[in-house]
């Protein structure tokens, strides 16, 4: 077991990455405290992976809750969140509960909401069950849920008790699944770890393959250069974790476009982080070549890069509502070089127009209306 | 004006009370960063305010978003919160956007939630126009809104950027509002301000009356109570900022009970207060002497003062969902003296059923299944 702490003054955590961690009820101990613990999970996990938790958790002598959740991004809801807060409340969990986020992202963000909003704020802990929320979602306290007008627009900034990553998971996860993972994993390396990079790429067979080591090594590797810049700004008004959103920008458009779930969120990122390099090439900052660089590894770990043939002004909307932006503009993440990202403001929404639409975006009728100053 | 200030580090804030301060642009105009502004308001208040607030943003070349939600407690749901965030992101805002809530204590609490938990946290200004608002909710930052299965269930701690107490509103306010906000400035008093009660006492036909002196007077020392206990536990973690809960374990079980918006919040916390000080008498903390006396000024500012005729065994159920409590066993805030407020918790549910009854609640069939320990 590898151990990486995350460093935030009184909110500090540990991250402990290993293969069968979920039933290891004395590593879960120190972070329930209380008379209750909820489950919050979904019927995809539950089934392989509660059962081992619920008796850690039993093996403590805790009350337990179970919410089984659809899987999806479609769930990531206000109403699904309701459904939390009614078995918390019906099960009269108090403020001393602790909530046990057991699944992907979607079940860690909104846990997490969960967390932070009952009864002004309990506890939670992490027990990511796939790639992407390993090495991404369940570090650094962001929770949120989606709003049918724009992604993780409700949230707020919570930190975890710990985040316990049982790699052991990852040999069910289904390959789309998996490879969602590997796209946030490169993001980390595009945004500050150039090294990072040609390591996944050397690596590349071995982590196709799933092979144990490999991943944990890329796993904690990933994790360490997460919870540097989460520790650098953590609540994101210092422009540094803002960086984290590379591919993000392009990502939510596409999947808001898309209606969420049709498409994965690290397959949206991909094609985000194609996008965003692309684009750093046109601005001169990278080279073609290493444009391509990027591409070639996300396709190669069974990524989508290009665009859905959607309108170019229905996305250009979307990105209008991302939470980077301020006074109206749309802020970027685009790469500086290989391995150093920074913040963007400057393209306007009729050059993001044009670029959309010669990188697959459709044109439109509407498109006159569309490009108008913001 | 006079201006007192919550020290709270970094989210300190200043609390003005004084006269026609609504339509101050400059008095605002440090607190309103970004390109808009979201005015959250009700149906009763904003046909009064909102005009001269809207023309004090406009003043400052702000984009205005307004919501007008409808009167009274049962709005303060997850519905009209999806009716702000609906809004908010229709008009694009964005996290430097500010949302100032113009109204009561319902206005005071939900859009201090979305400002809380909109894109993971935005600025807000807190305009209370009632007296319960002025000298308790609209300070200290808890804000929240309602479940079915509980009041105040789902929220965060979330400061405002500033208090603009307008004195000039509570001219307006009905009678029951009236009475229910000075239930709160009694309930402050009960807790650590003895010398306060007596005043209150002293100067009863001067309150009654309104007199504009005499009001703003108490506002500000009731706020100076309230800001130095959230001063001292800002997140009620120490055991001290729960003491503003006299009254509020028999006040919010009441109100679930009746359903929201029958009894006005500062009523029921009324009637709490009696039951509290009742309570502490049998006990032996305080005589009964002293416990009428807290009913009599209840009384007198015409708030009710008796239980409502409904089964003990249900009241005692939403006691049990207090957010207080820990480990199943209900924390009620008790009177150790006039003055003095203190955490009891060997106070069995038993007790509590045979108190209720001979208070005023029913007696009721299922009792000895509600009697049943927790």
């Amino acid at each position: 077991m590898q151990t990486l702490d995350v460093a935030l003054g009184e909110r500090s955590y540990p991250i402990h990455i290993g293969a069968s961690l979920l039933g290891d009820s004395a590593l879960l101990a120190p972070f329930v405290g209380g008379r209750s613990v909820a489950i919050i999970s979904n019927e995809t996990v539950a089934p392989l992976y509660l059962p081992r938790v619920r008796e850690s958790v039993q093996a403590l002598g805790k009350q337990i809750v179970e919410v089984i959740l659809p899987d999806g991004e479609a769930w990531k809801s206000a109403q699904s969140l309701e459904r939390v807060y009614g078995a918390l409340l019906a099960a009269q969990c108090d403020r001393h509960s602790t909530l046990l986020a057991l699944g992907g992202g979607v079940i860690g963000d909104l846990a997490g909401f969960a967390a932070a909003t009952y009864q002004r704020g309990v506890a939670f802990v992490q027990m990511p069950t796939t790639l992407l929320a390993q090495v991404d979602s369940s570090v650094g306290g962001k929770t949120a849920i989606n709003h049918p007008l724009g992604k993780n627009m409700i949230g707020a900034f919570h930190q975890p008790r710990a985040v316990l990553a049982d790699t052991t998971t990852l040999t069910t996860l289904p390959p789309r699944e998996f490879a969602a993972g590997l796209a946030e994993i490169v993001k980390h390396a595009l945004i500050c770890d150039v090294a990072h990079l040609a390591e996944l790429e050397a690596a590349q067979s071995a982590v196709v393959a799933r092979d144990a080591a490999t991943l944990a090594r890329i796993i904690a590797h990933s994790c360490r250069i997460k919870a540097d810049v989460v520790r650098r700004d953590e609540r994101e008004t210092l422009g540094i974790r803002a960086l984290l959103n590379l591919g993000h920008t392009f990502g939510h458009a596409i999947e808001t476009e898309l209606g969420y779930g049709v498409m994965l969120h690290g397959e949206a990122v991909a094609v985000g982080c194609v996008l965003a390099a692309e684009l750093s090439a046109e601005l001169g900052h990278i080279t073609a070549a290493e444009a391509e660089r990027v591409r070639r590894l996300l396709a190669a770990f069974g990524l989508p890069t290009t665009l859905p043939p959607r309108p170019a002004a229905r996305l250009i909307e979307h990105m209008q509502r991302d939470k980077k932006n301020a006074d109206g503009i749309i802020t970027l993440v685009l790469l500086k070089r290989l391995g150093e990202a920074y913040l963007e403001r400057s393209v306007t929404a009729a050059r993001l127009h044009d670029f959309l639409e010669r990188h697959g975006a459709r044109s439109d009728a509407a498109r006159h209306h569309d490009r108008s100053p913001t």
